[in-house]
C-alpha cells in the first residue's frame, strides 16, 4: 500500500532533497507539490535535477483540493505561514510533518518572543512531539503531527543529551559553536548568500540571537532535567551542505574522556543513524546521508564534543522521512540507508 | 541469489562511489577489497564515509584467494597494473569490469603509443566490449570482461555518436572542450591537486595530448563509419565532481537545431540514464546520479553540444554497475535510479 | 598634482576593485561616489573591506554637483544608463572612462540589436577609442572619453589579434570557449548566482547569444583587416574571479607552434601587462593582478590558444587605471605593478 | 638606500606572499632565495604568479654565500630547521625575521615538549622579541632577530590582550575556536589537504593538542599579568586564505558590551592595521590585506569576540614586513597599506 504524499513549499533545497529521498521510497508516492509564487511550472523546471524523474506541476495550496489527494503532508513553508495551513490539514485528517519551527517550542511566549509573530495555532503548542527519533521515538509513532527538528539543534542535542542525562557535564557554561554550509540559508536570492559574497569567506552571524537557541535550550533542559542555557554561535562556511558543531561543556565530577565516549556509545549503539567515532569527523563524511557522526574529547576541565551531519538530510529531509516511516508504521530506515543523496 | 563482488584498488574515489552504490544493490555483496599499499586497515578507516556501513578490511591481491571468494571483480587499478591481474582473473573464471583503459582501445599500437607501456594481455585487445550500454548493450550482456569507459569519452560520445550516425555533422573539425572536477585526478597526493593550488582557479591541461583522445576517436569513428579525429582539451575546474563538455562540430547538410535535437531525442528516448533537455544543463543537475544531461544548439554553421555527467558515477562507478547488471542478467537500472550518490 | 576622481555606480565588484587600486595611486584622489539606490550609506558599509581605508559617503548622481568636484569619472553604470550621464559629463568637460558597452561598438545598429535599447548618445558612437592600450594606446592618450573593454573580449583579443594580423590563422572558423568566475555576473542578488546554485557546478550560458560576441568580432576584424565572426561560448565557473579562455583557430599556411609563439612574443615583449608563457597558465596565476598570461599550442591543423586574466582587474578596473594613466599623461603602470589586489 | 633581502624556504605560500609584498617595497631588494629541495629552478617556475615580475633562481643555503649577499633574512623554514641556520646568520651579523616557532616561546621546556625536538639555539630562547608590533613595537625596533608570530595566536591575542589587561574578562575559562583556510597547512602534498578531501567539508583538528596553544597562553599571560590557559580548537575550512576566530571569555565584573568595545577601540585607535568594527566581520573583508578586523559582543555572562585576518598576510608575511620596517627604521606601513595582496 502506497502513501500519497504532498509537499508544501516545494521550491527550496530541503524540498528537493525530500523529493529525491521519496522517489526511492517504496511506500510513498508524491501526488501534490505546492508553491506560493504565482508562476507554477513543472517541478523539473524549478529543480532541473528532477528531469525525467518526476513529472508533476506545482500548484497553489487549496485546502480541500490538497486534503483530498494526500495522506501525509510535509510542510516546508516558513514559520507562521506553516502553522496557518498545517492546523487546517490536521483538522482535515491529514498527517503532517512540519519543517518549520512552529510546533517545536513548548512555550508559546518564548515562540512569540523569538519569532516575533503571533502563533496561528496556539492550541497545539506544547502538544506536538519533537521529531528527533533518537530521543522521542515513542511519541512520534502514530502521531498526527510532528515538529521536524532544526538542523543546528540536532547537531547540538545528539552529542549533549546523553552526557547531560548521565550528569557527566555541567548544565551551565555550555558553548555551542556551529558551522554550516550555505544551503541552510535558503533559496531566496539575497546579497548575503550571493556566490561572491560567501565564497572564500567565513563569518559568524546571529551571535546571541539565533532562533535555534531556545530550541536547543528546551531540548537540553528536558535531557538534563533542569534548566540549560547555552551560548550558541552559528557560522556561515563556503560549502553547499553540512554542519559541524563544536561544543565546549564543563566536565562534572571529573569524568574521563573514556566515560564521555562510553556514555555516547551506550546511548547510540542501537541507533541506525548516529555513529560515535574515534576520529575527528568532517562534514564530508556524512554529506548526502542521514548519518550523524560524533565524538568526544576531554581538554583540561572541558568536554569538547564534535558532531557533524548534512543539514538537508539528517538536519531536515532525512529525519523527516524517519518521522514519516515511524508515523506510518514502516521500517524507520526505509529509503534512508545507503541511498540518501542522489 | 547474491553475487559476491570484489573491488581491486579500493582506496580511490571511484572505488568509494562504487562501494556506496553496491551497498544498496539487492543482488550484490562486497566480499573482497584489495589495496596495493602495505598498510591494510579497515575500509572505514580509509573512507570514513563508510563508518557503520561496511565492516571489511583491505587485503593484498592474491589470485587464488581472491578468485575463490568472488563471482565478479571491479578493477580500479591503474592501466597496465590492471590488465596484469584482470587477465588472470578472467582465466580463472571470474567476470571482470575493468575501470582502466587497458581493454578500451582496439588497436594495441595506439594503446602502447599513448600509454607508453607494453600491454600485459595483448591477446584480448580488441575482443572486449566497450562498456557504454547506450551503444553496446548487446555485446555487454553475458560478457566475461567489460572495458568500463573513460569519463571524458562518455561525455563526448553520448552527444556526438547519434549526430555522426545520422550524418548531421561533419566527421572532421570536431572540437571537444571538457571541464572536470578535481576527483577525476585521483586520490594520490600531488602538488597540482593540492587544495590551494586548484581552488579558485581553472586551467587547461594535456592540450593535444590527453590519453582519452584516441578513445574518443575510436568510438566516434565507429559511430560515423569513417575516421574521426577530434581536438580534445580537458580543463581542471574547482569542484569535486562533474564533467561539462562543450562540443563544436561543423553542421553537415544544413541540419537545423530542431533536427539535431530530434536526432538526440530519437537515440535516447528509451534510455533510462540519458536526458535530452531543452535548457543548458549544469553539472549540479547530475552530480550524485547516473544521469547524463545533454542538449544541442546551432550557432552559425556549427552544432554546439553541451553534455554533463558525474565523472565518478555515469563516468565510472555508475556505468560500471549498469554493466554489472547487464552481465548478471539483472534489471539494468538496479541500484542506480534515484539513489546513486549517498 | 592630484586628479580628483568620481566613481558612478560604486556598489559593485568592479567599483570596489577600482577603489582599492586608486587608494594606492599617488596621483588620484577619490572625491565622489554615486549610487542609484535610495539608501546612501558610507562606502565602508557597502564594502566592509574599506573599513578605515576610505571615509566617503555614497550620493545620488547630480550633474552639476558631481562635475564641479571631479576631473575624471569612472562610470560603472549598466549600459544605456551609463551613456545617458556620460555624455553630459563629457559635455561638461569631465574626462570619462566608461565601463559599460555603450561606446565600444562602432556600429549603432549592431549595438541596438544586441543591447535592445536606443543609444542615448548616438553622436559619439564610433568616435571613442577602445580602451585596450596594447592595441590602441595612441588613441587613448589624451582622449576625453574611453570605452573600457569587456572582460571576455580582452581575453580573446589579446591572443588572437597578433596572429590574425600576421596572417598565421584563418579569419573563419574561430571558436572562443571562455570560463569565468562568478563576480563577472555582478552583485545584484539573482537565483542563478546564489551560492548553492553555482557552487560545485559549471555551466555554459548565452550560447550563440552573448553580447560580447559583436565586440570580439569588431576588434578581431580590425586586427585581421577583414571580417571575423567567432563562435563564443561563456561558462560560469565556481570561483570568485578570473577568466580562462581557450581558443581554437584554423592554422593558415601551416604555421608551426614556434611561429605562433614568436608572433605573440613579438607583439607583447614590450608590454608590461601581457606575459607570453611556455606553460599552460591558470587563472590563479593572475588573479589580483593586472597581468594577462597567454600561450599557444598547435594541435593538428588548429592553433589552440589559452589566455587568462582577472576579470575585475585586467578585465575591468586595472585596465581602466591603465587608461586613466594614459589619459592623464602618467606612467601607464602606476598603481598597477605588483600591487593590484589588496 | 635599499636593503638586500634573502628568503629561506621560498617555495611555500607565505614565501610567495612575502615576495609579492617585497616587490612593491621601495626600500627592499630580493637578492637570495633558497630551497632545501634538490631541484633549483627559477622562482617563477615554482610560483608562476611571478612570471615577468622576479627573475631569480632558487639556490641551496650556504652560510657564507648567503650572508655576504643579504642584509636581512626572512626564514620560512620549518621549526628546528629554522633556528639551526638562523643562529648562524645572526652570528654573522645578518638580521633575521623568523617565521618558525623556534624563538616564540620563552620557556625551552615548553618548546621541547610541544615541538618534540631539541632546540638548536637554546641560548637565544627567551631573548627574542615576539614580532607583534601592536604589543611589542619597542622591543622590535632595532632588534637583530624577531620571532614572527603564529597566525592563530595573532587572531586570538589581538582581541583578548586588551580585555585581559583591563581586567574586563576572566583569565580562566577562555575558549578560542578558530577556523582557517587551507593555505595554513602548507604546500607539501598530503592526503588531508588534497582538493577533494577538504573541499565541501569542514573539520576540527588537533583538539587540545595544537602547537599554537602554548604560544597563545604565553602571550595572554603576559597581557593579563597572571597565568592564562585557553582551550584552543582549530578547524580547516574550504577556502584558500583567512582565519576567523570566535572567542568565548567569562565577563569579569559585569562589563557591558560597550565597555568591551571601548577597551578594544582604546587599545587600537592608533594602530594602522587593527580595525575595531561594529558589524560581525568576515574573512573576505581582510583577505589580501594586512588588516585585522575584530568586534565584541556580550551574550549572557560571556564576552563573545570575533576577529579575522589573512593568515598569509597579517598572520605571516604582512606582519613580517611590519617587523622588517621597524627593524630598519622605516615607516611601519611601507608596502602594506592599500596594496598587500597582488
Amino acid at each position: 500500500m502506497v502513501t500519497r504524499v504532498g509537499i508544501l513549499g516545494a521550491r527550496g533545497y530541503a524540498a528537493l532533497e525530500l523529493i529525491k529521498i521519496l522517489l526511492r521510497h517504496p511506500a510513498a508516492e508524491i501526488t501534490v507539490l505546492t508553491s506560493r509564487l504565482e508562476e507554477q511550472p513543472q517541478i523539473s523546471e524549478v529543480h532541473p535535477q528532477l528531469a525525467g524523474r518526476l513529472d508533476l506541476g506545482l500548484e497553489p495550496f487549496e485546502l480541500d483540493s490538497v486534503a483530498g489527494r494526500v495522506d501525509v503532508v510535509f510542510s516546508c513553508l516558513p514559520h507562521a505561514a506553516s502553522a496557518e495551513v498545517v492546523c487546517k490539514l490536521v483538522d482535515a485528517g491529514v498527517r503532517v510533518i512540519d519543517f518549520s519551527a512552529d510546533y517545536r517550542l513548548d512555550d508559546i511566549d518564548i515562540y512569540q518572543k523569538w519569532y516575533e509573530v503571533e502563533h496561528p495555532d496556539p492550541g497545539r503548542v506544547g502538544q506536538v512531539p519533537y521529531g528527533l527519533p533518537e530521543l522521542y521515538r515513542e511519541q512520534i509513532v502514530g502521531a498526527e503531527l510532528v515538529a521536524n527538528p532544526g538542523c543546528y539543534p540536532t547537531s547540538a542535542i545528539l552529542p549533549l543529551a546523553p552526557l547531560l542525562s548521565a550528569g557527566l557535564i555541567s548544565t551551565s557554561g555550555i558553548i555551542v559553536d556551529s558551522k554550516s554550509g550555505v544551503s541552510g540559508a535558503g533559496r531566496t536570492p539575497k546579497l548575503g548568500t550571493l556566490y561572491p559574497e560567501c565564497n572564500e569567506s567565513i563569518s559568524a552571524y546571529g551571535v546571541g540571537a539565533h532562533r535555534h537557541t531556545p530550541e536547543i535550550n528546551q531540548l537540553l533542559s528536558a535531557a538534563a532535567g533542569s534548566g540549560v542555557e547555552v551560548i550558541f554561535t552559528p557560522h556561515l562556511v563556503p560549502m553547499n551542505r553540512g554542519i559541524l558543531t563544536t561544543i565546549y561543556a564543563p566536565i562534572e565530577g571529573d569524568a574521563s574522556e573514556q566515560e564521555l565516549m562510553d556514555a555516547l556509545r551506550g546511548a547510540y549503539q542501537q541507533e541506525p543513524f548516529v555513529q560515535v567515532v574515534e576520529h575527528l569527523p568532517a562534514t564530508s563524511h556524512v554529506v548526502g546521508t542521514n548519518y550523524c557522526h560524533l565524538t568526544a574529547r576531554r581538554v583540561g576541565d572541558r568536554a569538547v564534543l564534535v558532531s557533524c551531519l548534512d543539514n538537508l538530510v539528517k538536519g531536515a529531509s532525512g529525519v523527516a522521512v524517519q518521522n514519516f516511516n515511524l508515523l506510518m508504521g514502516l521500517e524507520e530506515t526505509t529509503a534512508l540507508v545507503d541511498g540518501a543523496g542522489a
